[in-house]
């Protein structure tokens, strides 16, 4: 039997705490006095309400979470969170509570997809409520990642539970004082950020709503054209922590703890991913320039903006890519596979699985040639062996299943090829746009069916947990336990 | 270094074969007064003394084959080969030789991707080299999947060295006698398959080169049309053939010597083809009836045929599927990818590598949920070991990368993402048709540009040869060796 007394516990403390986080847009509403006071704080008293009911029948002296609670556990919070966190969006937009459930997924996810327009006319309580829904679930994510993914060995990510388990040998923080590190450096980042932007001519509002979608690689906007409605500073700003907030946490972490940068040089996937990114730009930019689409010095700004904003699933836009022409709308439409580090807050399969799978390439190139030589594979100074192989393996298949099974239901639906496609991978990818004029950069998630954002929904919280998390509640075993 | 006479040798062997074979349609041409004698006999002596010289210069008292000799001469056979057998093409047709190369290169590796149109009006002797060349890259096919594929190791395919061993040793058949009842049993079929086109109410020349193409899975036809120019008859006809030519000929040879086909029902690849092929036709079938595209008798035989022609990477064209609706393309998108059973003459993934995955993907969840349980991974009654897993991950790994590379060679010379795309896959699948207008099953390859086309004729041949026994030519120590 599953234990759910737990379960409603800790649903209620997360509710609560998302509930704290809704005075934030409510207290706005009301010293602006703009539209919104009204809606939050309705909505806070019911997220109270549902979160005292939990937190009072969870109630118990002492509790054990086995491994079949904390995977329930995992995938109830966010679904309980986004229907409580979509309300606000309901009651002040009049929008349909699958489009507001969309809006919070995408958001909680920080997937990006947006079923609005008229950003830059929309109430700042609603802005700034998206903005901190991208930004508490980026943090969301990395402690996930780093406390719950590891020990519940999803998708190979025992290869960064040794790795950080070694490093906590030596400083010996837990995950509680590990979640509090992670907090510190990403709230410092926020920030440095939310100066850059101010430095490149946002106002106090845009910079806030910004540096926090940028860090948590979410990529709301607070206007319907994105980024392109900023300076070029801007976008440098942007490039620069959305690369940040690519990196895997944990080296930031020591790298503040040290004031040294050297392990971060020195980490094979922060290399990849540089490598990734400048390499792809090289491309892009040469490509433009070619074309005369840009002036080099453009062509450079705005091809690293929008590598970087792909690569790390955070998806700003700047210049529909969609329209560049087909061998950059190409090379766009793999990048928006990739995903940048583990432990990072970007979605998608992510780098360290592209570099063991490509190690592991060149082992068996080698087996061929010499059948009977013996060939190590080590990936970050670490031997790799049969097990990370299989749940890389099982990772990157239920990555594909769950982008063909959503692609199917959009198309039965009535999208074309490219809206299905692409907008299954830019769900489970967790990137935001899709390619095409209706989904691409320049459009949005307004016109689709019901049942399409649903769907969408599903695999925008796939591709967060890392779909293994969330299938096997799937399996009648699981229930059978 | 390697050792060069064996392989002068060995190709020698093989152009005098097909010099041989390019008789047929020389006489054709003779005794029907039709164009094409005097090209055919130009290419006939040119192949004779290019072989000639070839099996001289190559002529050693006793050779040896290491590794990389065979995984060099695997290639150049193909690669020469094709150089050779273009010329008629290049002759009659005055097309261009990358026109010829291609349209060769299709033909041989059984894609049936073509360059010409106006078939109904072509000389008979052009159509039935066409034909000649799918049904010997076939059978060449089959012969190298069950002799030469398993010694190199290439793709996972030991499993079935074992298994075919392992039958082996109860029959003691050596390879040659093995490539002989390969023959025997590929000429009863494609007879059988003649007669059955012939009652379908096809010419006597029609029939030949349908049934020739068929049981290759290749997809050539004599019509611009292709399929949809014969009767209902000749379409349950063809499903049943192509269907046969998807099933593993190890097991139609043990049923033909044994009278019994229940080892062939009992074969889990086997199985797993037969489910793929009716779920997949029940779906479509649904989906055309509900919108009343055609009658339902119609619906199903429709289906059905494409289906298995996607399938089995045959590609005969009958009603454009591309233009059924976006639920449909999306399906017979990844059906491009899928093929039929290994030991056959499709292309493709396959569907032993999907089955495989699949028992791992149940070993992995099951893995997750019981962290400490020991789940044992078998396939067809055999123990999945981590060797195989491996050569099957670099396998689909080289699959997708190859795709990748072909799709962005064709943006980069101008096509758009869906021509890019479905044309990569199409070629490294040796399906035949893409999806869309251009290159769709009512289109041809006639309008890419040259660079495209090569590039395509090189992602056909690495897609026949299991693509890492090509890639390992690339890697520079495949030449320091
Ligand atoms: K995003
Ligand atoms: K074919």
């Amino acid at each position: 039997m599953l234990n759910y007394k737990p379960l409603f516990f800790i649903t209620g403390l997360i509710l609560s705490k998302l509930a704290l986080f809704m005075y934030i847009p409510m207290l706005l509403a009301l010293f602006t006095a703009d539209v919104g006071t009204q809606e939050f704080f309705l909505s806070i008293v019911l997220g109270h309400t549902a979160s005292f009911l939990l937190l009072h029948f969870g109630r118990v002296q002492h509790f054990r979470l086995g491994v079949r609670e904390m995977f329930l556990l995992t995938t109830l919070v966010w679904v309980i969170g986004s229907a409580f966190a979509a309300l606000p969006f309901m009651l002040i937009e009049h929008m349909s509570y699958t489009d507001a459930y969309f809006e919070t997924m995408s958001g909680i996810t920080t997937t990006g997809s947006t079923v609005l327009s008229g950003l830059d006319t929309m109430p700042h309580s609603v802005l700034m409520w998206r903005s901190i829904l991208q930004w508490l679930g980026g943090i969301g994510f990395i402690v996930m990642g780093v406390a719950i993914l590891p020990f519940l060995n999803v998708g190979g990510m025992r290869l960064f539970q040794t790795e950080s388990s070694e490093w906590s040998d030596k400083s010996t923080p837990k995950t509680q004082q590990l979640a509090w590190q992670i907090l510190q450096v990403y709230l410092v980042l926020t920030i440095c950020c939310y100066f850059g932007y101010l430095a490149s001519g946002m106002t106090q509002f845009e910079a806030i709503n910004h540096a926090m979608t940028t860090l948590s690689t979410g990529g709301y906007s607070t206007s319907d054209s994105s980024m392109s409605h900023f300076s070029a500073a801007a976008h440098w700003n942007a490039s620069l922590f959305m690369f940040l907030g690519g990196l895997p946490f944990l080296l930031l972490i020591h790298a503040f703890k040290k004031r040294s940068t050297k392990h971060i040089y020195r980490d094979a996937q922060v290399l990849g991913f540089v490598k990734l990114v400048l390499v792809s730009t090289a491309l892009i930019t040469l490509f433009l320039w070619w074309h005369n689409t840009f002036p080099l010095a453009d062509a450079v700004r705005i091809s690293l903006f929008n590598v970087i904003s792909v690569i790390t699933t955070t998806g700003f836009g700047l210049s529909d890519f969609s329209a560049w022409g087909n061998f950059a709308t190409l090379i766009f439409f793999f990048l928006m596979f990739a995903g940048a580090c583990s432990g990072s807050t970007s979605g998608g399969i992510k780098i360290f699985r592209f570099q063991i799978a490509a190690t592991l390439l060149k082992k068996q190139t080698q087996q061929l040639l010499h059948p009977r030589g013996v060939f190590p594979q080590n990936y970050n100074k670490r031997r790799v062996n049969d097990a990370i192989i299989r749940s890389l393996v099982a990772f990157i298949l239920s990555y594909f299943i769950t982008i063909l099974i959503t692609a199917a239901i959009l198309a039965a639906f009535g999208s074309d090829l490219v809206v299905s496609l692409t907008g299954a991978i830019t769900a489970v990818s967790n990137v935001g746009p899709g390619l095409g004029e209706l989904i691409g950069p320049s459009g949005n998630f307004a016109s689709l069916p019901d049942a399409s954002k649903w769907a969408l929904s599903v695999a925008m919280l796939m591709g967060r947990l890392e779909i293994l998390t969330v299938t096997v509640l799937f399996f009648p075993a699981f229930w059978r336990g």
